[in-house]
């Protein structure tokens, strides 16, 4: 790898540090403030005895997401969603995106006619805030299925696999694992890969901000991904005391 | 005071535990996570170098006020505001009361024509947090504007006076400081007061919930609040080094 | 009291000429104008055979109330609500007030499973608004609890008490009843009082405007309500031939 | 004209009673209420000097209206608009009709660039309320611009002629003029024609409800139009001493 | 008929190239393109096997209508509804004609209770949308139930009498038929005529856009109106192979 | 490649028959419409001479798209966006990677301070109703950017590419080449792949429906769309007669 400039000396193919603090808050099934860097998100995992309307007689669950993000979570201060009367198409992109990942990994049918409901809100925004909700909203969710477990609701988890994301991009022509605010803003390919613990993809969003991307930066992309993930995917296990 | 039976043995005319972290997130120029004991509301205040239309060409500046609750902050999930595509009426009337609690100690004239925005979020919710948010949002709002006058952007302090709140109410016929969720919801009578450092009155919002309440019972809910009040101003005093 | 020079010579501490006309439309179950001054509002109250979500299968009524101001009823034009899409915090505050000081003085399973809603109409607007709107719809409400009881589908009345509102304020240092506009958009505190004819609280708000208020304004403010209440008491039962 | 059976024992050509009290609120430059026998309608003339914006440095004003029901005007009561977030369909298609029947006897460019706001709200319904809603906006619209001329604002009228509006329908085979509410509810066909003073048409709205009319039909109820048009054209010039 | 100086060399009294479509999409119950001259309507008819609320359990079904412009319909682009969130006046106007006008020519208890909804969107506008909206939508309405009638879910038609809809108006002194866009941005006053095939009127609907019209222009315009509808039903009668 | 399965016998690596047809309406100044088998959509371009408030004064020009679906382009009718008051995330996203698409081949600076819209809406939908939005939008475009040419308000074009669209997605175990309704609701993984003239990326959205994918399967989807984008700008050349 070449010699960096990234901010803090980071290495082209290094994660920022991760951490994952559980029991955040004491009211949610599940409750994990993750901080990717100075990225920091409050992942609530809430557990309701009812399923919305095309679920209802079917046998099976449902896991959704909602995203949020505080109104100073950012450099400059953003106008507040429920102020303005309506979520940004930006906001529901990332919880449709939270709320599919999070699906990818559970059978809904073991987990019986009840929602899991995540929330993610960001506290402090410093880019990479949609992957490290879904690498956070694993872990709360898995506590609230724990939850569930311990109280005798379910006999075994409906969780599937691990699921964590990562952020790619190039910038300057360098690919770079999970960009902070200054490289995303600037960089000319920006790409959300989602993947499970056994390494198959759930979602790839490459976007070309700038200039098109070749299939060879792509590659290049999709490799420090996988390395991203794997150990995302170790801090949650850690985390989860697995 | 009488053997109290209030969670944790606290006494009647005693406070919970008040934490005031100043400089909980890094982006805003005033940001303040204050418990007042499960408690928690992260209050931040951004500056912005322009007015409302309403204040446009006055020479004044303009204090205003967000207040918001996350999903999960309380014991069973809330639907997200922003989702539903409008803040409810409780919501607004807290906002409102922060925001002219706030300014009621501000000289606006020698802000100059600038907006201090606060915005107190609820992370988790056990009763108070409206008066917790005023007490906060005061500390956020000394950090934005000592940081204009280290800017050399203000001269001298536009802040005339400490402000902060607290709620009394009455429960089984005995008079509580600093309501906690469990009691809040099963008082006759709830009363918010919001006092500057002078001991002047900003606001008294009492409202009889079961039983109409007495002069007497009101005299006494007063006397509770000037205590824990004058208790909340030594805090933020502490907390800001002053 | 001191020598006046509040409009049309009225003295500090007393009321405007209070009218109260019952039956003022023909649909409604209680139909009341009521006027402090040249503040006219038209208190009507409707009576429903069914309850709130809330309320299903509880045994229990709902009293609630909305409020309303026309567009001109004020100096100049303010926008429709319902042509702008939405309640102002203002409007929602002052409509929650109204429904709580009236269900101060129901006995809800007395009532029944029905809904008793206020609509409070301000069709000219002189200051007291709020006020002049909870004295009249609780005469709207006798009205409408009687016509029940003549039905025969009450036996007994479910209103336990009188209900009536005043707002008072200090001007230039002088404590005063029945603010009208040019009053309350001048005033320092402005304080609104919810009492019952027994003479205790529902609601006591005070807001300072201008400077902070001491103990001992706030002692003069109460008193002065005190007698306000009293009177319009007096109007109230008059009104109903008690 | 045959023998009837209407309410009240009134000719099938009859209007009911028509009054017309001017100056009915204070603030506003006109201020009418019109009463078609229970239909009581007050409309309110509001004169802004500036336009919207299709009509900025045109040299031309506009005349605009807004219509309101509130909430127990009716039988039963009817949700607020302002609390469902949107004017319906109907309340929509009605205020575009007063507009623009009020337009076509207003010279706009005589007015200048300001604007004529009239706002109609439904105090009492008992059918026809757009139809008085036309008739007495004409009245404040006319008040309020001889207060502009007064004022030496505007040098001469701009308002060329009166305009007037009535409702006629077909009920069992009757052409019945003035239509209340239980005979709109029942009719067939219901149609609203809006006429100047001139005796010309401005609108003319027929709809059949039940089955489609005839040619022969609609003569019959354009002739009870001109009929009664031609009286509430008179009560108009007889309320504003012409 | 005089000399005309209508875009085309059109006559007078002569309606602009009629041609329906049938099948012009694949799935609706009904699909039909109608075009007036250079307007181009798409309009579906829905069949749904359940009713709104007020016809729930009536035994009756339901005819409804939705009308909407694509931006770029009409000369200049005009912004989206959908992106707005909200449907104009005009939009909720036209929508509320066509349902009208299809419910007068169904019998509703021989529906059934089922729903009809007929989707009218204009691709491309140059005057009388509304009108070859309701044609159009008539014809989409007679496949939905033929189709109905060929599944054996209908006995027999619930379609009464065919309905069909045109614009005249007055330009320049002159009634003309069927008013394109430059015709009907110009005139003097616009009438809409929504007529049943035994020649009987449904909606009579006009607007003075300018002077205020006379009997005699009326009576013009109502012979204009019953030429053109009668060669519509005859087009509607061919396209169905009647 | 192996023996198809597919609806009309299609290969796996086989578009749908793509039609093109310019000048589809005749006000915008690029209309397309664009066909892949039973989906049709219309693409217009509007041009108009100014920007959004983010490029005033930047001496650069903006390119947006909005994308709808008539209400019964579907197999069952879904509720107009319009009446519903918002758009859905899925319309918000798919208009968003419209837009993106589309900038990505446009020089900003050489395009000047004027905005292109590109409506797409969809007329009948059978599967890749997002991708032939992108390959319409761009032939609508060209077409509005050779009309700024002619008439000399650009001196040269500021495409800079092709760009064009299609998914391609695995059903059971079988990479297929741009899948229609029946394909994409049964599929296991769908992506969206958007790639210029020049063989680059500009945006690739591949989500997991059912099972996650792997690396080698996504390398096979990657070829497919290769190859299909090549033909779909071979199309696009051949409609612009380049």
């Amino acid at each position: 790898m070449s010699i960096s400039s990234r901010p803090g000396q980071r290495a082209n193919d290094s994660l920022r540090p991760v951490r994952i603090t559980r029991g955040y808050t004491m009211h949610a099934e599940g409750s994990v403030l993750i901080e990717f860097g100075h990225t920091k998100v409050l992942c609530t995992a809430s557990v309701e005895e009812k399923v919305p309307p095309h679920k209802k007689g079917s046998g099976e669950g449902w896991v959704t997401a909602e995203y949020g993000m505080l109104p100073r979570a950012t450099h400059t201060r953003s106008s507040r969603e429920a102020a303005k009367g309506k979520q940004s198409g930006r906001t529901q992109e990332i919880q449709r995106l939270i709320g599919r990942s999070l699906r990818a990994v559970f059978d809904l049918k073991a987990l019986g006619e009840r929602t899991i409901s995540l929330d993610c809100d960001v506290l402090q925004a410093d880019g990479g805030t949609r992957t490290a909700s879904i690498t956070g909203a694993f872990v709360a969710a898995q506590d609230a299925v724990n939850k569930l477990i311990a109280e005798g609701k379910l006999g075994a988890s409906p969780i599937k696999d691990h699921v964590a994301a990562i952020s790619v991009g190039i910038l300057d022509g360098q690919p770079l694992l999970d960009l902070e605010y200054v490289e995303d803003s600037a960089c000319d390919t920006d790409m959300n890969v989602v993947m499970t613990g056994a390494g198959h993809y759930v979602e790839v969003q490459g976007t070309a901000e700038g200039a098109a991307f070749t299939r060879k930066e792509m590659d290049a992309l999709l490799a420090l991904a996988d390395k991203g993930i794997g150990e995302l995917i170790v801090a949650q296990k850690k985390s989860l005391g697995e």
